[in-house]
């Protein structure tokens, strides 16, 4: 028998002092009809009622600042979004085995923001269905089934996808055919070394072991800000090497974008960019719909050219005239609101703020970030460069008392998870930082 | 090489003559960033621009018939669906890792159309995406691999449930664990044959075909009305026999309810239900929220004790505020305009109308029904029974013609597959008899 399932910033069904009767109701229903694998945030469960733009209210109308939640990518209820959706589905909401406008001019507008290489589009309601597909193309197209991933890392819950998903614990079991390689740590890295070179020597390590084994390999997945191996956004770079070794083993690189895509990072639309990286294959999912279901896949054309003519691929709800109405009213808003340009501005203010509270804090080991995805990596001792993730555990809880929703990550659980709604406002980061300084301040 | 996927009632792309420019102009803009994968339905691809109750429309206005989709189950663009996802998208949308009571409320409403033993929930967007956590599930309860499923059975589309697939063709392979039996087919079963027990009997060998590959058995999955193996709805009671065999051997029985479940059986809410059988978990999905990204598995809570306490399950868009006030109002709407009454009733009616036509027409080998799922299966000759996949096609494509939306199955794409939203009508009834008559009158 293995321990239970770990979670940071788990609620914990053991501790429930200070719970009113009415949450105490809620969560004992919850789990009655839902059963033990849903979790709760926070030693407190929130409960909210409401939301808008960066801000979630409960039901004594209290605003909690919301510093965590991608999905809501252009703010929580935007009206433009909501309108979409409401007009759509009194409109028509059907499939694609039907001809239709506005899917046609989603991907076109959607496939314009990447090179021109990744030319083609296929749409799910996940992100991890995408990764899923994703696979099923790669193995398809190369023959192989060997994949590698990050020692930490979360691509999705399908049955092929948990197995690419070390993250999710050892009672989830990786597949025989995937290898694990470190992820590039600069700041753990030993001084004097370099970060990429390692990376792309581990990478090759993997290849040459699955060779060993006699795997072929498919490809490999990565997430571009890396955010569970504890959000690792430098040097920008610092894939290309390791991408190259990839492909020249004839495997695929999929980059993984439900977490830096849409604009979040700053400097593009997708994190593979800041990489100056060319992916096979890109996925995409939570920011997409902002909070509808929409997810996808962009690719090279030539990699669908025999799977696509000898697999149907049909997912009834992918793509819907409803999601497509989000999703491109999610992209109109990312210009018309010049989120990108809000997300390198506010990002660089975040960090300047982060890096000023880390400065003469032994707590604070480094701070890192790509645009408006932040991380504070916390450590017992900024010499060993232990990390503390119980530290940064009750940073999170003391946030939440002060109103302030974020949580951590990393294989620890001790760099704090830095990831605002995209319209984040220097006065937000402002009231953001100074909760958190008051927390650095209170905790010692 | 292996020959191109075929799709019943698929358009090809290299039969254009008599679409017009725009038509032409949307396929090929479609292939262009869609790739090749995507397929449309009719010789004559169709392109609706809205739609409402049972009714889809084209740009010019002209109204077809919709005898064919599922999804929007309580009918297009139902008004107090549209309400309900215009109101909850305003005021808030987000994830189950905090409090909320209308998830309770709506698990607990679902819950109370099943039998006591299926007492947890646990949500997905898709029906892909439950029937892959139904088998995570049980293949984590049972320690076992091995699942039986029907001949020409669709399950859905990740990589595991597309092993458990064989209607999606050669080209995908089965699962090595994965065994097919012939689904029970009371027609084409030698007279004097009980088709219950040769079903039961053919489920047996499959499991004792396993054992003797040292595959331990999880379970076996099986569509309640057998859609894709030919919409196989009679007698009533014949899955109970093999699901003993499959409990008896220590597997579970998975209903999939993805196509018959609320309440278009007309019986009961469920199709399993018409059978007298106690499935260990059910999955549902497509009419779930009249065309909201929802899925769900209900299951025994016993099945996750262990896998829920070990195993985290977070699915981002699963069940989500916005989507949970979509399925609330569904499961209200059928309540409140009776349409479990009326899914009994006009299939009754229908069925009625279908017999007449099939009484003295040679086309027709059988008519087949569970309430508003219907089947009308064409042969070459009524003596030997042989499939008439090519006559079903024309048929389907001669209907569209008049206005009519409905399309096949089968192994041989001859059975015409009946499945209209659930309010439909006698007088849709009538308009829909009266175009068939006619088709077949023209067809001969």
């Amino acid at each position: 028998m293995s321990a239970t399932a770990y979670m940071i910033n788990g609620f914990d069904p053991g501790q429930t002092a200070g719970l009113s009767a009415d949450e105490l109701r809620l969560i004992s229903e919850r789990s009655e009809v839902l059963g033990p694998s849903y979790k709760l945030f926070y030693r407190h469960p929130a409960h909210f009622v409401r939301a808008e733009g960066v801000w979630m209210y409960d039901a004594a109308g209290n605003a909690y600042l919301d510093v965590y939640n991608n999905v809501p990518c252009v703010g929580h209820c935007h009206p433009r979004v909501v309108e979409a959706i409401s007009r759509q589905s009194a409109i028509l909401n059907t499939h694609t085995r039907y001809l239709d406008e506005s899917i046609i001019r989603y991907s076109k507008d959607l496939l314009s923001t990447f090179p021109s290489h990744l030319g083609n589009v296929m749409y799910t309601c996940t992100g991890s269905e995408a990764v899923d597909l994703a696979l099923r193309i790669s193995r398809y197209f190369t023959g192989g089934q060997g994949f590698i991933v990050t020692e930490n890392a979360y691509h999705g819950l399908t049955t092929a996808v948990s197995e690419l998903s070390p993250s999710m614990g050892k009672n989830v079991p990786l597949g025989q055919s995937v290898y694990t390689v470190p992820a590039p740590d600069r700041y753990r890295t030993a001084p004097g070394e370099d970060v990429s070179a390692r990376f792309a020597a581990d990478v090759q390590a993997a290849i040459d072991a699955m060779q060993r084994k006699g795997i072929k390999l498919a490809g490999m997945i990565a997430d571009m800000v890396l955010s569970s191996d504890g959000i690792l956004t430098e040097p920008k770079g610092m894939f290309a090497a390791a991408v190259k070794a990839v492909q020249a083993a004839g495997g695929l690189f999929i980059a993984d974008e439900v977490q830096p895509g849409f604009a979040r990072t700053g400097d593009s639309m997708w994190g593979f960019q800041r990489h100056g990286i060319a992916p096979d294959l890109v996925v995409m999912g939570k920011p997409m719909g902002n909070g509808m279901p929409i997810a996808g896949v962009v690719m090279r054309p030539d990699l669908i050219a025999e799977f696509g003519t000898k697999i149907r691929y049909f997912n009834t709800f992918g793509a819907n005239t409803v999601c497509i109405a989000a999703a491109q009213t999610v992209l109109d808003v990312i210009r018309d609101e010049q989120l990108l340009g809000n997300c390198a501005n506010v990002g660089a203010y975040m960090r300047a703020g982060l890096d000023r509270l880390a400065a003469d804090n032994p707590r604070v080991g480094e701070v890192r970030s790509a645009g408006l995805f932040l991380g504070m990596d916390f450590v017992k001792d900024r010499r060993t460069k232990e990390p503390d993730g119980a530290y940064a555990i009750d940073v999170v809880n003391r946030l939440r008392e002060k109103q302030v929703l974020i949580s951590a990550s990393g294989v620890s659980g001790n760099v704090l998870k830095i990831r605002p709604p995209l319209p984040f406002s220097r006065a937000n980061a402002d009231e953001f930082l100074s909760r958190l300084e008051e927390t650095l301040r209170e905790l010692g």
